[in-house]
């Protein structure tokens, strides 16, 4: 069989975070695949499809793509940031595992991306230069329940926290939740940051107090890190501070409650 | 001032997942600070200088690079994959942090990189694709209570784990007491992925049940995967499995013990 899926991350928005080897994946492939506003950002090609589907239509996207790539041709599968995290590369594995046997015979690629915390970080200082985790707060694909015991765990390990899809439509509430969970377990001094937009011309970050951080603070295009108890600020004269995460980690967590 | 720092991630090896953002910074820096089989890999350039340092010597050399970039120079300070992730955008923090006022008034920036799970999670398919944390077992920075407890949590949250440094020369059995941990908490079926020399012409990566991964799997040069209980293998005949985290976290982790 000669098909091929490639699932390429484009990283967080413009064209400085693309690395060659994606750039190179998307020359190649004879068909684009994926949510609307990430194909835009792909310069159009002669010879080239792309098929353009909604955000939410990420296992429908993912089999028509390998179904294509069956029939024999070189299909890429695009997404933002990183294709590997809360992105396209599960939905494809989801979809193989699950489809034909002849899918889990074609030569599948996944190619790195520069994912949002990791832009977002590099906007606010080192905030994941020790210890983290990464949490989606995304839709209906997790118990509410779980991503309470996540939240509540990661901080009394003392973990940094990047929360990916902070705001869904389904559980607008939902932010807010989280940061009281996290209030009742860290100090009201630990520094939020929420990315805006990373990698985008109106990228923008805020630095709050846990104590401050709203549900209203983020959007659909944030990703916030919330800082450990170790976390540290670094106040600058006219400047915003800087965010990071000391090398040498103590770990002391507050008791919860 | 006009002094300029710009900390730079080049990825995690060839030149194909230089950013274009950080090739530009490479090419506007009139001196580049790092490790010095990081510095090899930037072309060389006429009027630009390379001062290398020991891996070890992370803040000193940010101090370095700091003062250079005080006295009015563009300076960049060389990472290997994202400078943010156990790298060195957190040293280079902790030195303004703890250094001369002017420091602070300095343009600091960083470039982010692709980071070595990402790289190592592309080649294995998408065990990074949910819920998941980055723990670095290096050296004495940590109390070795605070990664067991860190491990423990993680596992108890479901959360898939990726390890950095995890092998140490000051302690070499620490690999397999965390195996150890993990095995109390885990299912003896859990995928772990060893990545090794992700992004490097030498890359390769294997993967085995928890109950049959040893530290003498890994060296330096290796990222390890550790997948959850929701962790799915894909097997194909002839080819490597794929791993993968389902987007549907339902979070069943094994009671310890």
């Amino acid at each position: 069989m000669s098909g091929r899926l490639i699932v390429v991350g484009l990283g967080p928005g413009e064209a400085r975070f693309l690395t060659p080897q994606a750039g190179e994946a998307l020359e190649r492939a004879e068909a684009l695949y994926g949510y609307g506003p990430y194909l835009d950002r792909v310069p159009a090609r002669n010879g080239q499809s792309k098929i353009a589907s909604d955000n939410r239509e990420e296992l429908g996207r993912a089999k028509a793509a390998l179904a294509h790539a069956a029939a024999g041709a070189c299909v890429a599968v695009v997404s933002g940031g990183d294709p590997g995290v809360f992105a396209m590369a599960a939905a494809v594995m989801e979809a193989i595992e699950d489809g034909p046997e002849e899918w889990r015979a074609l030569d599948v690629e996944v190619v790195p991306g520069i994912t949002a915390m990791l832009a977002v970080a590099a906007m606010a200082g080192a905030p994941l230069g020790h210890d983290f985790c990464a949490l989606s707060l995304s839709d209906n694909l997790k118990p509410l329940e779980l991503v309470e015991k996540r939240l509540r765990l990661a901080a009394e390990a003392g973990l940094v926290i990047a929360l990916y899809n902070p705001v869904s439509k389904a559980r607008p509430w939902q932010l807010d939740r989280a940061f009281e969970v996290l209030r009742e377990a860290l100090p009201a001094t630990v520094p939020v940051v929420f990315g805006h937009a990373a990698g985008r011309a109106d990228a923008r970050i805020a630095v709050v107090p846990l104590s401050e951080a709203r549900g209203g603070m983020a959007d659909m295009a944030t990703c916030i890190i919330i800082g450990s108890s170790d976390t540290r600020l670094i106040t600058r004269e006219g400047l915003t501070p800087l965010v990071y995460a000391p090398r040498s980690a103590m770990g002391a967590a507050k008791a919860a409650g």
